[in-house]
């Protein structure tokens, strides 16, 4: 038995045997046979009647079109000229490894040449030769693995290409090696509910088919559990999905102080998901869904027919929206079509919707018209808010349509920094952790490079999020954080010690983090922020938190 | 008379006659002419000989391969095939500007069929067109002017490409109708320390000729003054001019104070001039010189001859030497070749170093051997460094080489966040206001859209300087700024107020500087400090310093 620690997400556990996401593997090179040709024909014969035997088993599990895919796959590889050339390059005193790729890459050219339906199906070529290798290699295909029983993923860390490839049904936890608390396998586990640690770097060790224990509260997999660790496991799962599945009440301290918990959604129809989960309102409602797939901005009708689908399904509760965010990751042409250098540093945000104002307009006036049909309590906020005049700008515009409630979107430092001058103008702030941290370590939350700075748990993030929480204090206006932090349940108590009133997040993990703020009082909670801000860096921020809670 | 208003760089003084950038003019319409041919026949003729005349004039006062390009020019403008063809033109009815146009058109269009030499002057052809349209219209010719005397250069903002063509011998003063404190222009400005007021947007509507008086120190632009008011100008000038030669003293405020008046280099080279006006020390080295233009990096033995030289230039001194600055808009192919949408918030500074050690370990040793070989006081600095850890890991490896003292620039906003923590392993801070303020603000300072966030006096800078200053006191830690904003005299009372004790500076903005830091006590500079921080903005933080000043 040996305990691997790594950050875990949410506070899930689950038991069940490993399978790695292989990587691909290098070429094969041309180094004569050492085992003699009768030895490498019967091995590539075993490697391709296996490869072609799981081909046909994903095919017949997949059913449709898919199907009809894989089972072209396996003819492939079982074709009879393919099979000739594999031969004649082992004949002449080559490994199965290099007769198989050079034989595959020949057919593969030959088919590019042909063009049409068959050029295409040169990639499945390469698709299949690396799986033979890899049989040959004894190691895993590479790709996201898909076998017919549940399992844990092991992964350095998942793409999203990765993640649309992958069966989630059988998926019992993630466990990533890289990446961190902010990495897409980690934003990935917290929409979905999947039990998941991310960074446990010994993880790689790990043999397909050991069975471990994924412990997200504890933030540790165990590798070779004992049975009575493993009937624990379950009867703490067991206890979690009875949680998940009682009905589910208001956020709340064990002191009893309201914590209200949100959902962040992206379009009206997650709304009736999130109601389920026990989402007490709405703490981030994106627009850019409108916009991002059109070619110009939506009609003010076609705008208020969805808010008014949203704003339905919350009567007498809070629903935050957040004006259009564009530029940056989530360009819009007919926003901003100047090449930026750094367009995280660029015109986004509130700042290109003050460019092209009547966009800005025609949405605060659809949501004027759907808050006048409905019975929720709209917010409206903007987004990349930095200065005081911004502030200012925005909410008069926002009251110009009679909306009463315009508040703004904490998310760049300076905006932290004077958040008392800010909030004498806004109703309320609501802190975007992800591109706050971005912006305070000045490293860019998408790339990968300097994903190590990406932690919200940083005692420099933590102390603007204490910026912010004074002021609203101060001037009793609320004070609430919508970004990804709000998701990490301990993260969720620092945030409310530090003076945090509502948290939004993805409905999925409402569960864990009502649960843990039920565990906490006020004082405790400022108590485990304190410990927090006095680190040094964002590890021993959480380790902090985690000693003093 | 009026005076209007802009930002002042500097605290200089100048008078003189306006001359306006212009900008391109659109092309002309094919219209037909309203005055008849020989009306147009003359206006053309006397156009191109006014063209001529003034390109002959230019080169002859521009001597050397210039005067080569000018002369060609001057010929093709007369040249007799292009007479015919606007000839013909004016013939069939058409305005000659529309003739100058179509004719230059082409013949440029047939000297580019050549090629060869005669193909690369068709861009010279644009040049005289649009001189002679200029003409003919009654406008300046686009581009800087280059007239016979001396002027004040009245802009939108400059561009480099400007910089380089224009004469700044006749440059009286500049002053742009856009652009801020940290646009180009100002930078030159400081740089050069020419007179200069920014962003003085009515400066648009002065006529070209006009005589104004250019007050950098009151930021205005005051328009047909009256004598009495040049005289006082004039005066002030030649006060100003007296107090530049005189022997610089040390910086020090009213009370006697010192604070280190420093110079940012970019060279050994610039030393004489940085020691002839009075630098105390280098309070910023930068390396890049040494890495930019090669493939690859530079040999010990080649930077160590460089440092050595500039070290020598400062026996006894401080000079504080940064460490490889590359990425962002200084990419280094042999660095960092990974495409980063946001290169800003990249793999850049002490981040890139470290996955590249080997070339900061040579660096180190070449400073290492320099310092061993000279008489200065070296200190070594690390930029863009974001977390206590880098800070450690700086600080020991300098320290590996025997360096005495390591530090590191403070231009992420954790790093002030965390000054006090930063500073219990570094042996001093030095501020880049650059850099601060765009991820304070999250706003690129090379993007014109957003360079309305890019001002130092905005009071969330100022309060993250604060934040350094008070880590360094409590620290017993030096605490420099190294940025554009020491360059400014009001703000770096500011900056002294708020606890910095070292401020480094393009030379020839010293002399300002130590004269408006010789005119505040320490406790005046303090409560100036203080008006900036409680403002809204950075205008209104320039006017609280002003007013409490």
């Amino acid at each position: 038995m040996a305990v691997l620690r790594g950050v875990g997400i949410g506070q899930g556990v689950a038991t069940g045997p490993v399978l790695h996401m292989a990587e691909a593997a290098p070429a094969p090179e041309d180094v004569p046979s050492t085992v003699g040709a009768d030895a490498e024909r019967t091995r590539v014969q075993e490697a391709i009647a296996a490869v072609t035997a799981e081909l046909n088993r994903r095919a017949e599990a997949a059913g449709g079109a898919a199907r009809d895919v894989l089972e072209a796959q396996a003819m492939i590889a079982e074709d009879p000229t393919l099979a000739d050339e594999v031969e004649e390059r082992i004949s002449a005193g080559s490994t199965a490894e290099w007769a198989v790729h050079d034989a595959f890459a020949g057919f593969r050219a030959s088919l590019e040449a042909v063009g049409g339906y068959l050029g295409e199906r040169a990639a499945d070529l390469d698709d299949i030769a690396q799986r033979v290798i890899a049989r040959l290699r004894g190691v895993a295909a590479p790709g996201v693995p898909d076998p017919d029983h549940p399992f844990v993923l092991v992964a350095r860390d998942l793409a999203p290409a990765d993640t649309a490839l992958l069966d989630l049904d059988k998926v019992l936890a993630l466990v990533t090696t890289d990446g961190g608390p902010t990495s897409h396998t980690a934003i990935l586990a917290r929409e979905k509910g999947i039990v998941a640690v991310v960074g446990a770097a010994e993880a790689a060790g790990v043999p397909d088919g050991g069975t471990v224990i994924v412990d997200a509260a504890s933030g540790t997999v165990t590798t070779e559990p004992a049975p009575e660790e493993i009937a624990r496991a379950a009867a703490r799962a067991a206890d979690r999905r009875a949680a998940d599945t009682a009905p589910p009440t208001p956020g709340a301290l064990a002191d009893g102080t309201p914590i209200a918990l949100l959902a962040n959604l992206g379009k009206p129809g997650d709304a009736v998901d999130a109601v389920a989960r026990g989402a007490e309102g709405v703490g981030l409602f994106r627009t850019e869904f409108l916009f991002l797939s059109a070619s110009q901005a939506p009609t003010v009708t076609a705008q208020r027919d969805a808010y008014r689908e949203l704003l339905s399904a919350f009567p007498g509760r809070k629903v935050v929206v957040r004006v259009l965010d564009a530029g940056a990751d989530k360009p819009l042409p007919f926003l901003n079509d100047a090449h930026e250098e750094n367009p995280a540093l660029g015109l986004r945000g509130l700042r290109a919707l003050r460019a092209s104002e009547d966009i800005l307009r025609e949405q605060l006036t659809a949501l004027a018209e759907a808050d006048a049909e409905t019975e929720a309590d709209l917010w409206v906020m903007a987004p990349m808010v930095a200065t005081v005049e911004e502030t200012a700008y925005f909410t008069a515009l926002a009251r110009e349509y009679g909306l009463r409630t315009a508040g703004i979107m904490v998310e760049v430092p300076s905006s932290a920094l004077l958040a008392d001058r800010l909030l004498a103008h806004a109703d309320f702030a609501s802190i975007g952790t992800n591109d706050l941290t971005q912006y305070t370590m000045a490293a860019d939350r998408l790339l990968g490079s300097v994903a190590s700075f990406q932690d919200p748990w940083h005692p420099a993030v933590l102390r603007l999020v204490a910026e912010v929480g004074r002021a609203g204090a101060a001037l009793g206006k609320p004070v609430g954080v919508c970004g990804e932090a709000a998701a990490d349940p301990l993260l969720a108590v620092v945030l409310v010690g530090l003076g945090v009133g509502s948290l939004s997040m993805a409905p999925a993990a409402l569960s864990d983090v009502r649960r843990t703020l039920s565990l906490h009082t006020l004082d405790q909670a400022r108590r485990i922020a304190e410990a927090a801000l006095a680190a040094d860096d964002a590890a021993s921020a959480r380790a902090a938190a985690q000693a003093a809670g």
